[in-house]
Parts: C-alpha cells; sequence; structure tokens
C-alpha cells in the first residue's frame, strides 16, 4: 500500500502514520517527496488487515493499493486455462461453444424446437430460463419446476447439456438433478450467498458480469467460487451499463481480451443482451472470437415476435444458422474448432459431468 | 406502446405487424407520417402481453413504451406518503431521521460507543452490518449472528432501533427477532428472490438503489415489495456509478427529487456511500435534505482508521455531531424537525412495529 | 510517481527501471514488497517529465501519479477564493447570484421580457446564446451578430450584466463590447485553443463543466486558463452524462462541494441542463445553496412550449419567481445574502469589468 | 413526434395540445389510451420546428421523436458506401488501411524512423499530432509549426500521407500544404465551428468519437461536415468513458458494427487510445476488423517509454511488425485485403488528394 500524505502533514502527522502502519503489521517506508510525503506500507495487503483505514485520517490525501486483489483466478496463480467440463464438452480448450437457447422456457414445444434447430445448426448446450428475474414484477417470471421438467426433458430428447439461471438458493435442490451449468445473472454476480451456495454443489458455473462490475469485481466474484472449492467457472461478458442507448448494454470487447491475459478461466461473449438488437449479433460474435473468447451464448427462439422475454434480441432459427455459417472463417482464423455436438442422449447421471 | 416501422416498410408490412398487435389483444391504429409509418397500439401495457417483441421484426425500427411501469408506489396511484414505522419511529411525516452506525458491527464495545455518541448526538436510529457483501472475498465478511446478538444487546441498552442488511433467505430467521429494518443494499436491489422473502416478513425494508440502477428499476423493485403485500418500504439514494473517481459514488440529488414527486414512499440519503470521503459528508447532507430527503443514513464509527470496512467514509462521534449540528439551519429552512429519540428502552416485540 | 513493477520482473529488471527513471530526472527509491517490488520517483511531476510512459515497460504493471495536476487553481496555492467581477456583482464571497435567461436569443421582445420579469424576481445577470453549438445541423443555430445586438440593447435597457457562450475564437472581437462574462460551454470544455484566446481578453469566464469531465480535467480547463494569466474564472457544474435517463444529465452535487473544498474558484450550478426538466429545478437549486454553491444559472423563457432550444427545461417568469422564493429560506440557512440588482443603466465600458 | 399526455389531462389539456401541434405545422392524431392519451404529430420533424419544447407543458409527460435526425449520412439516403480518398488510397472499398505513427511529432529522427519501420511493416498513412490538445496545461503541447514541417519532411521521403490533429481553425492554413487528413480529436467531436471551417477546405476528415458522444451525435457531427459541403469523412470508434478503469476508455465495438450498418461512411477504429495499455492492442484490433472496420489507427513510437504523450498505448516497432501479421489472417477470413504502399514519393500537390 503507498499512503499519500498531504502537503500540509508536518513531522508528528508523518510519525503517526508510520506507527498506524506498523501496528497494522506493515514495515513502513517513507520517501519524501518534492511536494508530498509518502508512505510505502510492506506487507501482504491479501491477507492483512487492509490501510484503506488510513485514509479517514485528516493528514492522508489517498491510500493506493499496489496488490491484485484475486489470486486463485489470476495467471499468476495457474498459467494455464482451467478446463470446465460441461456435459462431455470442455470449456478452455481449442474446442469453441456455442450456447443457445430462448431467454425464458415458455413451453415444450418452444424448447424441443429450439434445441433441435439449434443443434443441427451446430450448438452444442442449450440455455433457456425457468426462473427469470425481471425488472418489472409484471413480466413474466419463468415457468419455476414446470421449467426444468422441460428442459429435463428436451435434455433427454437432444442430449444437449443445459445451461440455466439460478435466481435463489432455495431452487438448488430440483435444479441440481438437471442442470450442467448453473448460470449466475447479471443482477446477481455480486450475490455473494448465492455464490457460496453455488460452490458447494461444485457444478460448473457460467459468471455472467455485472450491469456495472468492474473487470477486477468479476474475477473476485469467480474467486469467491474459487476460494470456496469451485473452480469449474465460465466467464461471461455481457455488455456493461452506459450512457450509450443504441444498444441495450456496451459489450466490452476489452474485457474479453483482458480476461484471457489475467484470468486462468475460460471466457464466453454474450451478445445478445449485450445488443439488445438482432441486427449486429453476427459482427459482435465475430469481434468476441476474434479477441479470443472460447465460446458464445446466443438467444435464439421459434418466433422471436412473439417470445415471453427478450423477443428483439433473439435470432430466429434460420438468422441462427446463418450466424453459424458467419463465424466460422473468423473461428478457423484464430485456430478455433467449433465443438461436434454429442449424437447419443445423455446419461441422466447430470450431476456428474 | 407505439411501434415505429422502418422507411422501407411496404403496405403488407404494415398490415402485418397490425394484425400482429390486434392478435396480441391491442387495438391497432395507423399514422401515415412524412417519413416513417406509426402504429399506435391500445392497451394496458402493464397486465397484457408487452409488444416490445415486435421490435425483432425486420420492418419495426423501434418500440416506444408509453405507460410508466410501477403503479402501487407511484404519486398517481395514491398521493399522500406512505408512513413508514420504524420501532416507534415515522418516516415519511414531517419528522426527520438520523439512522447513524458503522458499517460492520466488529464487537460489543464498538457498537455500544457509537450508539451512545450518535444517540447524544440526535441519531435515532442504529445500522451495522453482521451480515457483509464485500467485494473480495478476502475482505472481513461480518460476524453474523454473533454480530445480530450485538446488535439485539446494544437496542436493549440504548433503545435504538435496528436498521441492519439482510443478504441471505436463509439469515432471516435468526434476524426477525432482532431486527426493525431490514437493509437491502445496492448489491441486492434485484436480488427479486430475496425482496419476495423480505415481503412476506411485513417488516420495514430499506431499499438501497443498485449501483447502476436506473430511477425506474428502484421504483420497480419496491413495486416488487409492495406487490407481494409489503409498502412499508423506505427508498435510499446512495450515488451511482459513472466514469468520476473523485467520489466512490455519484450521489444522484435529482433521484431524490424524483423519488419525492413521482413515488409515494419516504426517501432518504445515504451520503456516506455516495461520497466514500468525509470531507462532503456535510455538504451532500445538507443538500438531500434541501432536495427533500426526509432522513440520512450516515457510517459512524468510534476509529474510522482502524474500522473493518468503510472507514475512508466513516465519521468519528465528534465529526458526527458536528455534521448534526450543520444540517440544523437547513432542516429548519425546509420545515423539517428532527425527530426526538426515544428515552426508554425499546419493548422486545420488535417483530411489531 | 510509483512504479508498480510486475511479479515477474527480475533484479536486472528493476535495475534497468531504476536507471530510467534517474535518467529523467527522478530519485528512485527501491521498495520491496510482499508480492510486488515498487519504485517511488521523487521529483517534482509538473514540471518534470511525466514517468507514465514508463508503464510501456514489459515489467511495468502499472504508474502511480501521487501529485495533483492543477496548482495555480487550488486552495493549496490560495487558500482564499478569488472574487470573479461580472459587471459590478462579485462571485465568490457572501453574496449569491442567479444569472437567468432563455437558452437562445431570439428576437429583442423576448429578451426585454424575460430580462424585465428575471430583474424583478432577483437576477442580477441576463444569459442568452446567439451562438448556440447543437447537437443536430438541423437545429436552430443561434442569431449570430444580430443576436448580439439584441442583447447589447436589452443590456442598456435593464443594467444586467450578459452572460452568453463564445464558441469560436473568430467570434471574439464583436462579443468583446458586448458581454461580461464570457461562457465556455460543456462542449468546448476541452477546446484548449478557445480557452487560450479568452485568456487573452482578461474577461471574466463560466467554465461549465464537460458532459464527461472528471472533477479534475475541469479544475485543469480552468487551470488552462489561469495559467495563461486569466483567473477570473466562475466553475459551473451542469450535469454529467450517465447511464440514467430520468434526466438529461446526472446534477453532480458532490462535484460543487468538492470544487468549493479544493479550487479557489467560485462555484456555480445550473440546474436546468442537469434536470432536462422544470419540475424538479426548484430542488435542485436549493441543494446546490446546501452543498455551498455561489449562485445559480437558470433558464427562463416567456413561452417555454414555443422555445427554440431547451424549451423542455425552461421557466416560465412566474415560475422562475416562484424558485426565487424557494431558495431564499436555504440561502439565509446558509448565510448567504441574495445579490441586488443595479438599478442604473449599466455604463458602456463593458470591457473593463 | 410522439406526445404522451399525463393522466390528469383533461379534454381541454389535449385539445391545448392538439391545437399547439397544429400552429406548429404538424397534424394531430389523438389516440386515447387505457391509462394516457397520445397525439401524434405528422410532419417532417428535421425541417419543421421540434415539438419537444411541449414538454414544457404541465399536462405533458414526455415528448418522443421518431425520425432519425442525421440524413445525409445514413444508408437510407446512400446505399453505398462513400469513398473516402486520403492521397492515393481509399478508404470504404475492398482495401484494409493501417495509420500508425507516435502520438506527438517530437522531432525529425523520431518521425523518419517510425514512418520507415511502419511502412515496412504495412502501414500505408502516418500519423502524429503537432497541435496536441492535452488535459493539463503542464504537459506537452506538441511542436506546431516546426512539427508540420517534420511531418512534411517525413512525407515526402517515405511518401505516406499525412493523418494529423487540427485543434483550431488559425491552424489551417499552414496545415492545408501538408495534410492529407485532418483529425478531429475526441475532444472536438462537438466544437461545430472547426467543423465547419474543416468543411470549407473540402479535405478529407478523420472524425474521432467523442470521449462521452452517442453513435447518434457521432453521427450528427458528420453530418455537420456533410451539410455543409463536404461528405469526405472517415468516422474513427477511439473508446467512450465508462466507470472501468482497466482501460483508458471502453472500447465500444458495437458502435463499429452500427456505424457500418446505418451510415454511409467508412469506419475505422483506434485502439490505443481505447485500451490505453499495449497488451490488448492485437485483440481489439482483430475484433475491430471481424466486426467490419475499414482500417486501424496505431500509436507507433520508436521508444514509448521516452514518449512525450501517450507512451503506455503506444507499441515499438517490432511490436507493431508483430501485430500486422496478427491482423492478416482475420482480414482474410473477412474478406479484406492489407492496402499496399506507394513506393514511390507523393507529389506535392497535397490539396488535391
Amino acid at each position: 500500500m503507498i499512503i499519500v500524505l498531504k502537503a500540509i502533514a508536518t513531522k508528528e502527522d508523518i510519525q503517526s502514520v508510520v506507527d498506524e502502519v506498523r501496528q497494522c503489521g506493515y514495515e513502513p517506508h517513507v520517501i519524501t517527496g518534492v511536494a508530498r510525503t509518502v508512505v510505502a506500507a510492506v506487507g501482504d495487503e491479501t491477507t492483512q488487515q487492509t490501510l484503506e483505514t488510513l485514509a479517514s485520517l485528516p493528514v492522508v490525501e489517498n491510500v493506493l493499493p499496489i496488490q491484485k486483489r484475486y489470486k486463485l483466478v489470476s495467471r499468476e496463480a495457474q498459467a494455464e486455462t482451467t478446463l470446465v467440463h460441461a456435459g462431455r464438452h470442455c470449456f478452455g480448450a481449442r474446442d469453441f461453444h456455442v450456447i443457445a437457447g430462448p431467454c425464458s422456457v415458455e413451453n415444450l414445444e418452444q424448447m424441443l424446437s429450439v434445441a433441435e434447430s439449434a443443434k443441427a445448426a451446430g450448438a452444442t448446450l442449450l440455455r433457456g430460463g425457468a426462473y427469470k428475474p425481471r425488472t418489472s414484477p409484471y413480466d413474466f417470471q419463468g415457468l419455476g419446476e414446470e421449467g426444468l421438467a422441460i428442459l429435463h426433458e428436451v435434455k433427454q430428447r437432444t442430449g444437449l447439456p443445459i445451461v440455466t439461471e439460478v435466481v435463489s438458493e432455495s431452487d438448488l435442490i430440483p435444479m441440481l438433478k438437471i442442470v450442467d451449468v448453473f448460470q449466475i445473472g447479471a443482477r446477481n454476480m455480486m450475490n455473494y450467498s448465492l455464490l457460496a451456495a453455488l460452490a458447494r454443489t461444485g457444478k460448473p458455473v457460467l459468471l455472467k458480469r455485472g450491469l456495472s462490475a468492474t473487470i477486477e469485481e468479476w474475477f473476485l466474484a469467480a474467486e469467491y467460487l474459487a476460494k470456496q472449492g469451485n473452480s469449474q467457472v465460465i466467464l461471461c461478458e455481457r455488455g456493461i451499463r452506459t450512457f450509450e442507448c443504441a444498444t441495450r448494454n456496451t459489450f466490452d470487447i476489452s474485457a474479453i481480451a483482458i480476461a484471457k491475459q489475467e484470468c486462468n478461466l475460460p471466457v464466453i461473449a454474450d451478445p445478445s443482451h449485450a445488443a439488445g438488437r438482432i441486427d449486429i449479433i453476427s459482427a459482435l460474435s465475430r469481434a468476441a472470437i476474434a479477441a479470443g473468447a472460447d465460446g458464445l451464448m446466443i438467444e435464439v427462439h421459434p418466433h422471436p415476435e412473439k417470445a415471453a422475454s427478450d423477443g428483439p434480441q433473439s435470432l430466429n432459427p434460420e438468422q441462427f444458422s446463418l450466424l453459424m455459417q458467419d463465424i466460422l472463417p473468423v473461428l478457423s482464423a484464430c485456430g478455433r474448432r467449433l465443438s461436434k455436438p454429442d449424437n447419443g442422449t445423455v446419461k441422466t447421471d447430470a450431476t456428474n459431468p
């Protein structure tokens, strides 16, 4: 930690800061600058008490942390990418994965139709929400357990592993039997109680970046999972909230590049939620691949104009099929290979990926 | 809903949109403009299926909702301010309330010391977190049930009602006996499962605005509580995330003014989290009062430089006492009166406010 | 400057950074931390070459500046507030000033009508744009020199000093004779060429904060003027651009508090542009006063619904008169006094404030 | 325009809005909804007086514009991409262009060295600032005319056309003889006086998106140029200001995709300013190509750690050469071709591109 003192700080002030630093278990080094005195505090910021509280002292102008706050998920801690297993698929290696499906599970027919067309087009995992955290209480809130049953049925018939959002610890038990990858949505990235409960399941987690989470906070949410014993985490960039309204969110392509560089977890992109409109999903998908993403999550609905949620950003099966063709040349330019779908049905033991 | 068609839309396209609108239960009105055709769809947007999905049609440029999405918490639904009862205090009337206390409960001595000095300075409710949602898993996570016991003890001794944050449905049972006002923190404003669980308790809720929640989303989170039967909600503006780093968050003073105008719930301000620094807390507090706030929530710690969390933004008891003097002339200019502290101890039946 | 090295840095790497630091004229201090090595570079950051370029070295993780970048306008350089003279008025002392008028000068009748009613209500300076920087080239761009002539006429008749925006160096000559305070609009805060030209005039400048300017960048824009010899600068907070759309901009009340504390220039607020809607202008005005503002700038138009620009945020004369009454008790609670209008006409020598 | 009335609006209120709409030259259509009455106003929003001022009426809740505000630069006005000629190069067709060079022109040796290595690596235009708009008045402000002379010399020797920033109308005359493409920097995107002066030169303009400009505002700045007779405009996305600090700006890759779709001008990306760090420039460059960009602008400096400005984000020649190799497979996957450098020297008649 670097503690910057105000220009007005006297010798006594400096000494009192030095004492405080030492008392907190750090070794203080005083550096007398031209305009400011600085106290460098040597110690392990991640295990010792933070010195940021010293900012409350009247003579302290600023406290600057030096270390990164995440450890287990960093490339410094582990240089190679963690392989995350979802069904028979593996994220983080050469294979590139496309997770497709509607925002919400509406009925069996809808899900089967999407699953089959998405699989035919090259998707290898199925998404669909049974529990929907909606901004308005008057919006469709998901089918709940009925939705889980539909997902189970579709998984049996198509063999596609299931990625679905969990919004409450109390839904975990019924979900465990069906779900291959638990999705933490943007609204719950900082719901650390839910992350703790998920960590205990040992199941893979798709961790969406929060609406206004910094990249570091996103990594720290993953660190919560890793610290509690679950490193099977896939990061998902889905756009952040900014002043720009031409898109639903601002797709932060740099976050993908930085995550690939500084974090040892696989990273995928969700251009559907970023764009909020279908006309640029192909461009964003291609860009995500070029920036290093390990996969995509795409909203597909048989009839977007009638979707219970997120219709404006959902592709219909034909558009999705075109998208899958659009990305092929970029995948190959990046040395990636589209993962192959399983052809058989999945074994029922979903709890053991 | 207003559906704006693209310039390229043909007569057939327009007709197909009209049909779709009618099929969704709305009455379509076609308006042929100079550059665009517009279809106005008459119907109740809050109960009928949204037409926003029509944006997925290739000929639709834009879909503009007309109605506000919140109802129960609006001034249109109820012109007078909802009175929210916390212990013997009432938010939303002429009395102005100051909730004071540390970020985290650390030990009995700390809490007693803060409670007594804060009460002496004019605070009428005590804050302090037993469960702390911290960005890093390596930061202090709160004392949990031990913290609740401390809060209980301090409440018995000082008579100050307790405001404390809840982060998980599974903590509700032990909290119910002790807590007077449940705080929903910024990170959990969109944790709708937790809101549902809180609604069932019937207890007052202090609802902090999310880090990047729009004002409308904040009102909609309150609407979740109201729709599920709990209108005892106090809104709390605590700053939003923007590009500006001179403050921890950007205190959105307009949100207070708008909330007072459009929403029927009491509104308080948390300048401590907004500022993230102590030197402007007095100015922000005075501004909040001038903008119409019904109360303040202020972080106070006996030794901010040793606080387990949020030290840089915590006032010490002396600074807090000065703040209370600073706000008096503005309160009186605004026709407000500082609420009087109870002098006796609180009855143990905290579940019945 | 603090140069943080990556964990991988070898002894040789550290030495090469140390050499570089010394070569740039700073004195290097190496601090070996637990996880990182840090090089503290002692020297005057504001006069010597910046070391931020060292961030381009592969072993450098981060370079942290220590000093503030503004000097002349800081309270450290000058503790008392600079008094800025506009006509016979003085900003920065006890007197509080209200600048009122329409967004654009449209015609003599409009300006006279606004000026007279605003003066009657207590405004002491008149605003009105002759040159309008509009987002769309199809919007009204201002009357130009014709507008200046109208302003001149109204100033003669009412004695109100004129505050008006300058958008180009080439308009300065005709403006000099008429204008009492040059306004730099939000879009031009970083137009440093224009600032340089204004500095040469020696005339007072009202410096609006840029749409997305940090507080430090705003102070640095003022520093450009001060460094070039013109310290007659009034800062104006007018809201920043964020994700929130309920207001046109997010009024950053903290910026006023921070400016009053760290900068020696007077600070006023422009709640009209911040709000973009009339219903919260009174609340924001009161809040600005409570936070320490030295004045207000308010858009007033005789017929807002017919205004050539900014109609939605313009008060009509009656609303403005109510606003002036609303602010009185807060002014008095803050120990401020509304400045008194001149009753006579202004002498024509406007160039000598 | 759609005028949404408040729920409280009476028949008389509605009639008065209808009258107002008609008086402004629009044809009003009243639509009586379930919760609100809406008045649709038919007329040309881009030529007639805006109705947004009606928002100032007490019974009006909201005014929603329907038309887009830009015309000449839209794909609706012209489906094919405008070809912009810079030296012998053409932006907007199949050829992909890389503009390389340092932030600031420092001396002849530096510029020659960069120009030659960049050209050897495949760059076809040279950038370098003689006039630098710097946030702090204490930072290097550019060499001015001496810098122009250096650019001229380097252009003569290498044949690379020159792209350089203009910050003031008064510098145009000396620049005209040397410059092939005038760059409008992010800080000046809304300096409409400067845009007007540039339009009169007829020279190509590289228009950087403002720090917090919306995509629509960026197109409108281009529309200012086009409306005044200069459609030789290249748009340049360089990142926007958001809460995320891991990058200097947030590279808005969606803006590229949307610009390619809705605007008829060529679009390039400046990943250097977006990233503010060198380690992700390659990833962002590849992403920009995949999203449809027509070119790149890359900061290259012979010794980034000694650069007078923007060192942390400048590549050295070797890194630049690697970048050029990195982008090749993506270019080819996107059907693009790197433009070929001229081998001869450029004719001195730079004013006639």
